[in-house]
């Protein structure tokens, strides 16, 4: 009987890990991975740390050789082989061998595509200047890496502030370069909502990296002493030592598209629930591929190592005649910042807004990582948004220097479980000194969504405010310390009780304090007098998140 | 109107969480907490670490004062006031102040119970000798910090493993004291299966603390140096200048005992799901009420302080006419042992086969927290447990340095929803590679799971090792320098496929590797070619943990 021969273009996450879960399901068949690069699997994601010598050698970012494939799984890996077209009918593929310049021909039962995507690098005058880069291979690094060795390169730029952008400033500082961002968003990490991505631009601009925001790269040049000069369109003129360009990636469709497979409605190779592309012969994983989101089923692209790994292994399944199916995903992300945190799950406000989801609730939060009485407790910042007809709970942000990863996580799988905020409240998360709190930041996100469901909190925003409220300040006298805080009436909790009498009957109060939770139990003593109250979620500190976007738009 | 009064019968967790919960749901209630103690509200799970100078100052630990509790929720609380008995037929408690002697009595519209638990101290010779301490309050931990340094105490003794008894060997420790242990159980931790706490007895001997297991305490004495002597059944006589009892605690249940409520068979106070007692006028919280698990609905006592918290929250609801519900409690536990991190939710194998649970399968799996490459990867033993009829989580232990609450929440979150193993492999968690992997550990623990429901990975476990087995060890040949190893063909698995025929066909083959991914795909390779074959789950590192159980019993 004829071996089933089953070939993959482009290794990495994606291609590998349907292949060895090929080889698992299947010790007899023919299995060929055609890898264009020198290397069948790297860590790309580790590029970044390794450009900052956080990650010393360059071998460590090999996961897997060609070697290590033949010898585990019998696995045939051919690098430095191009497939350059699909001949569907047929079901053969013509490869370039990139070593001998010869093509050749190779016929498959099934076949598996797994290009990845490549960087976005915009036609603009200059770019193809020497010191201008982009990141996505160990090439790259290395480039990128004798290029600031052998220029004694001090002044770095950055197009694009999203997590590879914020990844490479990062480690750029870390090698001593001065950064300058240039993102054409009007935050940080576009991903995220303003009011999450401000913490992190706090926390650059106090590491000492400039930030370009709303403004976008026109082009670059050579001044006369040949120094590299980035253009923006505000106008600005940056001296740069080295640019990177991180605007993005496209999924890589040529050959797809070349050999007459669907594309998606966002440009990537279109797929169904088992990989499966519109030729049924032919699966395709990881970032060229169109993928929807879990909740509104909506088309994106979303190039994430887990995903990737996830469909590999659901094309293999389904390859070997197994239903295995993909459910979407939903946008788990996590970045480091120096030593700060920044991470999501599920969808921003942005995207709801977008997606034109009206019902639905943000609340801001600020707990500590752990008990406060434990020596080392830090803030973390969530913001949480959740249904408002069944409380589900649609996406979560966290930004901070612990314990952020912890969280976001609980919450991708509550989301991917479709809990909502009356679970969070009940649930039981780890709880010692040194790791959280008897209520654990998850379980005061969860009640405080509960007590707004329930109507105990009514809830008002900085951004939303009625004009005729009257802001009402329930801090302690000796907290009034803030030189930007807004103009409001000013009763500590403490009196509340007491002089009460002095907040006006027919007018909307709406409480705050630093954090939120005074401002709550403000609330609560008002709403029994009969007064319309609400408390201002996330208190003063996210009176600051907020009103740095208005300041900005 | 009379105002409607409620009394608490004790602060700390349940009790004064319902009291600040009742305020905010009733501003015209009269609200009163009785506390026979110095303090409302103090961090009791901090005590070890302010014996261990971790936490400084005492007034760390004071978490609300009275004056807080007045101001922020007009509540009344009195200190040095002991309830003495319970009128139920008169709606009225007698209280004692202990700082006059005097008894008073006051009415009441709604009674809460939160009395707590008071440590075991039990009757034997010498167990009230100068030196011998346990502890639960403030004034406990201000003793045994005076007699440490008074004393200055080099030799502390230990009695029960549990989490307390740890802590408190890491706080002693850290104040340079020897620390010996001695548990009844034949392991630390019995909450933990003795395959999972195999890795915290090996962290505690390593780090100098001794260990006597299964052995229990008889009497302590004198020497006639005044030396404290600790006598144990297996007649071991241990100097020691203190002596910790960490035995567990009893719920503090003669008031209600004595007032005529019900008792549950574990003799905590019996509640219903809002908390209520046998009296419809009284509710209880805390320690001193049996809960039930979340699984088995079976009765227990399981004194934490998140579901102290939500329960007091829960009773509040009640009062004020809500139908909040207690869920029960998962069982969620967390301890810092040096710097090792252990955890648990939901049931050990241990409790499953207590319970009569015989459909359930357990993994072992020992990934890294985060990806290898990145400087610092610490490992994780997990070991999950599951259902083999469904896939749902039953359990999960982990023991690592890094990364082990978070895993145990995502796992905590995931049984709470009902989630299965089908789920974890589906999960989309935080990855970049200083936070984890693009296969999370919690992603492989669900891959492995899912193997084994759907027959793609026969496991076998150590302990259950057929008579005629063959072990087949798949590591490369450079690996053996284990001295500790089990008999067993060696064929590593790069010359596995070449070396087939030296495996014999009619007896059960049994592979494993170091961590046991090799031998899962030694194990699919020997399958498919008709062997009958199954994976040692966790390989060599689980034979090691089982093995250690097996020479102890």
């Amino acid at each position: 009987m004829k071996k089933r021969r089953i070939l993959i273009v482009g290794g990495v996450a994606g291609g590998a890990s349907a292949a060895a879960r090929l080889r698992r399901l299947c010790e007899d068949c023919e299995i060929v991975i055609f890898e264009r690069g020198a290397y069948v699997s790297f860590a790309n994601c580790g590029l970044p740390y390794y450009i900052g010598d956080v990650i010393p050698e360059e071998s460590d970012l090999l996961l897997a050789s060609p070697k290590l494939f033949r010898e585990r799984f019998n696995i045939d890996v051919r690098l430095h082989n191009e497939v350059l077209a699909i001949h569907r009918e047929q079901h053969v593929i013509t490869v370039m061998d990139r070593t001998t310049q010869q093509t050749y021909t190779e016929p498959y039962d099934a076949l598996i595509l797994s290009p990845g995507a490549s960087p976005l690098r915009p036609r603009l005058p200059g770019i193809d200047l020497p010191g201008v880069f982009a990141l996505r291979t160990i090439p790259d690094s290395q480039q990128i890496r004798a290029w600031i060795q052998e220029k004694q390169a001090k002044r770095a730029v950055i197009i694009g502030a999203g997590f590879i952008g914020l990844e490479m400033a990062e480690n750029l500082h870390h090698r001593g370069l001065s950064v300058t961002m240039v993102e054409m968003a009007p935050h940080v990490l576009p991903i995220l909502d303003d009011d999450v991505a401000y913490y992190a631009e706090q926390h650059l601009l106090a590491h000492g990296v400039r930030l370009h925001l709303g403004d976008g790269l026109t082009g670059l040049s050579h001044d006369e002493h040949q120094t590299l000069v980035v253009h923006t369109q505000k106008g600005l003129r940056i001296e740069a030592d080295i640019v990177i360009l991180a605007v993005g990636v496209r999924p890589e469709t040529t050959l797809a598209r070349d050999a007459g497979l669907q594309l998606g409605e966002r440009g990537g190779i279109h797929v169904d629930e088992h990989m499966q592309t519109s030729d049924p012969q032919i699966w395709a994983v990881g970032d060229a591929v169109e993928v929807q989101d879990t909740l509104h089923r909506s088309a994106l692209l979303m190039p994430l190592a887990g995903p990737a790994n996830r469909q590999g292994r659901i094309a293999a399944d389904h390859i070997m005649g197994r239903s295995s199916t993909f459910r979407g995903v939903q946008a788990t992300a996590i970045c480091g910042i120096f030593d700060l945190t920044v991470a999501t799950t599920g969808c921003s406000e942005n995207i709801l807004r977008k997606m034109g989801h009206t019902h639905y609730e943000k609340i801001y939060l600020h707990p500590s990582h752990h008990v406060g009485y434990y020596p080392g407790a830090k803030p973390i910042h969530i913001k949480l948004l959740f249904d408002t007809n069944d409380g589900r709970i649609l996406g979560a942000q966290a930004i901070g220097e612990a314990g952020v990863d912890r969280r976001i996580d609980v919450l991708a799988m509550a989301i991917q479980m479709n809990a909502t905020v009356f679970d969070l409240e009940e649930s039981e998360l780890c709880y010692a000194p040194q790791y959280g709190a008897a209520k654990d930041p998850i379980n005061l996100a969860g009640m405080i969504a509960s007590n707004v469901l329930k109507k105990d909190l009514p809830l008002a925003h900085w951004d939303q405010l009625e004009s005729n409220a009257l802001l009402l300040d329930v801090r302690e006298m000796h907290e009034k310390t803030d030189a930007f805080c807004p103009d409001a009436l000013q009763i500590p909790l403490s009196q509340l009780r007491q002089r009460i009498h002095e907040i006006p009957k027919h007018q909307p109060i709406r409480t705050f304090c630093k954090y939120g939770q005074r401002g709550y139990y403000a609330t609560r003593v008002l709403l029994q007098h009969g007064l319309d109250a609400a408390n201002l979620s996330g208190g003063l500190l996210s009176f600051h998140a907020t009103h740095s976007r208005l300041h900005r738009t």
